[in-house]
């Protein structure tokens, strides 16, 4: 059983966008940090529920399939989930469709629980006022030996690995430079200690690098 | 003639470290950033004048003959040459001792002037009080044909992309996170828009970019 995080940033290191409006809830910059990742064959077909086979096959790809590989549980932050969004929607079940590409329980972490909402395919949304440290223990639990995605944001993130609680970290680094968002980085000097860093270049430009431990 | 920049990096865009003592001039930060650079075989020739062929053959030392290939002048910050270092030192001739590596003329930015130094194999040290435009022109003149680096430090390589005056933009990126320093990536939302940007990762992990025009 293994912790992993997944996350998209600019060569800044802007991991969440900041330019999102009413009519464009993921905004621009969102789209140029996905654009490789969101024309991969695995996110056509695991997301976008797309079997016609079409999307890239590359290293893009290859990132993409181990994202979804072997997952028993994720925890999420509130913004994630899009609680941000729509505060006062009791109604609001995600952005994912009625059958989110999770397949496993996701907890979400906010300060105003609700009750936990079972979609189709294998995903049930909880929400939780716990810790991170907590959050972790009970995803852990219900993953069953399978391994526990952090889903993010990134300060979320920055939370679990500034705790020491991160054995994988994979980011695509995508080439382009945003100047405004919500870094990754900040505040954490020294974090490849303990872990065997490595990167690949994919087709699309994107930078994958990893953190082992 | 292309105007060229090379700066290397940590994973959170750290250009310039703020660890300097008295006792160690340019700190611990500074070292860990530039260990893959300065253990090639061609650092180690054209700066530390081991012609003992000892040092790395790899990518990182294929970028290392290219950074020193086919420059005609180069301008730097006052930081770079160690004014901020020893403002009150007359004879203060830089870091690299009385052969410099630099074999061309060099036009140090400053408020206050001093007069040239000409050093042995070719590098003489002019101080400008300039504007960056004016600097870059009076360096391509001393070209005379070649390419010119803008040597940094980061603050003053951002006036000059955020000017559009560079035709070619390496950056080492080292898999370490700093956490402190100053950041190269400030304030350039956009940057890659008329370059080709393209990546490849070093033996030693060093992850190459390049922003070529």
């Amino acid at each position: 059983m293994a912790v992993r995080v997944d996350l998209m940033i600019s060569l800044d290191g802007f991991a969440t966008t900041t330019d999102q409006t009413p009519d464009n809830p993921f905004g621009q910059d969102w789209s140029r940090l996905t654009d490789a990742y969101a024309a991969t064959r695995t996110f056509r077909e695991r997301v976008l529920h797309d079997t016609s086979g079409k999307g890239t096959t590359g290293i893009d790809d290859d990132y993409a399939k181990d994202y979804f590989d072997n997952i028993g549980a994720e925890v999420m932050g509130a913004g994630k989930f899009g609680l941000h969004n729509f505060p006062d929607d009791p109604n609001w079940k995600g952005w994912w469709g009625d059958e989110p590409p999770f397949h496993c329980p996701v907890f979400v972490l906010t300060h105003t629980p609700r009750p936990s909402i079972e979609m189709a395919g294998g995903t049930t949304f909880h929400f939780l006022a716990a810790s991170p440290d907590d959050a972790l223990q009970r995803a852990t639990k219900a993953a069953d030996g399978k391994d526990v995605r952090i889903g993010g944001g990134p300060t979320m993130v920055r939370d679990y690995l500034k705790a020491g609680l991160v054995d994988r970290l994979h980011v695509a680094i995508v080439p382009i430079v945003l100047g405004r968002g919500i870094r990754l980085w900040d505040d954490l000097r020294g974090l490849e200690a303990g872990y065997t860093v490595r990167s690949e270049t994919a087709e699309s430009g994107t930078i994958h690098l990893t953190f082992q431990r």
